[in-house]
């Protein structure tokens, strides 16, 4: 590099290390989405291509950056992180998007992200922080299922759907989808009422055959595997596939039948696989 | 929002903004273009198509963000700011890749990027901060230009071009490629020596004939424009065409001429535009 | 130091550097002072024996640490730089004390203050944060002064005074002060209408005389000085008197006469000093 | 507060908060204590004096701060934090000074102290902190006690005894320490082997008889205490001891016997406190 007398510009650059041993959550968000929907006739409430496009980008990112699956470890670098995962994200999505859109050619302004990262320090955190996640995305899914049945079956405008549900609870909303317009709630389909998790899959485990306690020692732990243990794990790693599964991640169950995800270490890959 | 037990998760969420009043630069990097480079056949020392690509994309953020020229006032939210423009960087990039590479499609791995933010507090700071960057442009172009011709040019491997260059001055490469090669560096195209510059176009200025004063003035005073000035800046901004040069940044002329880079105010809009 | 299998955690520190090149200044705030206004029956509205005590202790500061007069270069670790200047103002506070205080010994719980930095990247903007603490402390003041005279001189309880100067403005209290309590305003202490500022002093300089535009330049070069001159300006800031005066800080002239505060360059030493 | 034009200096305070859930080290360091040390004549290689004075601050910030024992879920200001913390620790150190030094008063340059705060989110990342400060204090107070031991009693200078000193380990310094001076290595006094710890005293806890993995899960939920539990605690925690110990923090006895260090609950509070 050169060594101009420009140089001492460097010293302006601040570092912005993530804590080490925590759960780092990056969120990735879609700007300017609501125009995009419109520009593109994005179904409503929910577009099911265009939740098939960010979930094939979501796995397209896992299988590319396999440290992700485990948000633990990854990276120091707090910007480089966030805008790795933002580029590689908006990379395929810009890219498959012909492959769910084939009649629908992207014009600018083009889609794009923005994303932050945050640390969480425990499992117990990390975890209420899906949970969080989830119990959005199924309160928000209730509301918008019930507006644009109001809207779209039932007549209304928007000002009237807004004013028709103010106020009102769950058991009210689907009061109001089940004598209004026989639609049952419960079956609408799990993607919209769960959203998506994208993980590498291995055999499920029987909840109880493995020690919880061994799982919470290795994460404790600040674990110096051999090189030798690291590259069986990215081998198997990389043999695991990156599914999308619309599953209740509220419950112990999900967690407890697919230890790898809290513990950073690769499951049993599945014979087929 | 749901209401549920689960939001205290939100204060795990770090504040990030960045200190006002300074310049901000964004610096987007490929990530892996070795690989990249190699996959897709660039030519060497330099692939214009690549470069053209790269400033293309450039050019289309510049459009679409249109308070980037100025890298001042723009956001404070720093994770936002940076994943913003590296993802709308990306979606042009691979957007408009066909063009520049119609018979050599995109596959998996993607091309991504990531990005890092950083303030300057000063004109001086700044200006240090480009003339740093383009040293560093002409310093490894000229390595670079000498190194291929040795290897294209002088049938040298990689080792052996490496070696002769070792401990050379500008002047030794100069020579080399003049002697050897009847290469004329100073005749190698612009876009080469001293890498491009995207910023909006406006009518040149005669330096002198502005009141640099007036300029410092504007950038110390917190400028609290009125809403009616604002938009008037913004239309004017939307008028002007982002052009791509190849100019020399570290001296004076480049600036002086060009004084709504420094001062946050939009130029004068020529006839044509 | 030990090489234990311990020293991992050091990559836990995350590193807190401040923005080179801008005015940082280091806000001091006693911590729970309302307490021991009460419990050294300090005089109200102001105790000057008090405030005497903070001008000393902060004298001692300057005296101590050279660095400071300016705000300047003076260090790039947050932590380190606020915890420092924290300490040695509770270092000389609580040791000068009984000079202020001779019939009043401390006793724990002891003073104690917190800190806290913040980086201006332009002149203006750190002349603004003067101003704003200066227009603080006139406002401040008036209200004490008026209320503490209808408490102490007009008979009111906290409630009938708090009412009584509810939605008053300066000019309202100036009034109730000098027709209820013959007090003018205009004759109470410099010190406590103005707050207290200390600097290094050297010969004032008279407006005009200087070149602001050198000094501006000076502020937006890096200054990169040869040790000599650094040694030069070491003894000369040594000699240099650290004095606490009660002057007007928002008027160009208190900064005209003393360019040394933002040139970052030692004035004059006067000859009797 | 003052509404003037100058307000809007506010906006550059950035906030600094502590990642919520972390075990928060706060570290304090003498400020240039070598000169301070021979200023005061403080013994070689240990002043007890020196040490007890350091201890009696620290058991009094801890008796000032009642939140510290735990050093969890203290605060979420990072600066505040911090210099409270040097604040109050130096305010006791110059208080308590002639206590210690009755012959000895303190005079300018005083006393100072600079500190920083690191968060560690696991348990055993605390541990190891405290573990690896444990073992630095043993390897430092072997060298130091060897190294004065060749100058006080051996006749040797400093660089002769820097000298026979480079290259031994921990065995060849206690058999130089034996052989030469008689000096049993393991029968100096704890606190110069073993360092301080300041903690909150309650009655000892039978190892294996408490619930670790109720402690564990304490740890991971987000507690959220009734006021209730919280006065009752606070008063609990008022009523114990803050005692100076000299024990060995890296084996789990310490910890297991004493369960409210890490679960952030008081303990039973012996009779006689």
């Amino acid at each position: 590099m050169a060594n101009s007398r420009f140089e001492y510009v460097k010293q302006f650059e601040s570092s912005d290390s993530l804590l080490p041993n925590t759960w780092i959550v990056i969120r990735i968000d879609g700007r300017g989405f609501t125009k995009l929907c419109a520009k593109y006739n994005f179904a409503k409430p929910n577009d099911r291509r265009a939740l098939d496009l960010m979930n094939a980008a979501a796995q397209a990112v896992m299988t590319e950056l396999p440290d992700i699956a485990v948000a633990y470890g990854v990276s120091d670098e707090y910007s480089k992180l966030i805008t790795t995962i933002a580029s590689t994200f908006t990379s395929y999505y810009v890219h498959l998007w012909p492959q769910f859109f084939p009649d629908n050619p992207l014009s600018p302004p083009l889609p794009s992200f923005d994303g932050r990262a945050v640390c969480y320090p425990s499992v117990q955190n990390l975890r209420d922080y899906m949970s969080w996640r989830q119990v959005d995305c199924h309160i928000n899914n209730l509301y918008n299922t019930t507006f644009w049945s109001l809207i779209q079956l039932g007549g209304f405008d928007a000002k009237e759907a807004e004013k028709s549900l103010a106020g009102t609870l769950s058991a009210d909303k689907n009061e109001i989808l089940f004598s209004k317009f026989k639609i049952n709630y419960n079956n609408e389909p799990e993607i919209y009422k769960k959203g998506s998790v994208v993980f590498r899959d291995y055999e499920l485990v029987e909840p109880g055959s493995h020690s919880v306690s061994e799982t919470i020692d290795n994460i404790a732990e600040p674990v110096q595997q051999s090189k030798t243990q690291e590259e069986k794990d990215k081998k198997r790693r990389n043999k695991a596939c990156v599914v999308v599964e619309h599953l209740d991640i509220i419950k112990d169950d999900f967690w407890d039948r697919r230890p790898w995800l809290l513990s950073n270490k690769p499951g049993k890959v599945p014979k087929q696989a």
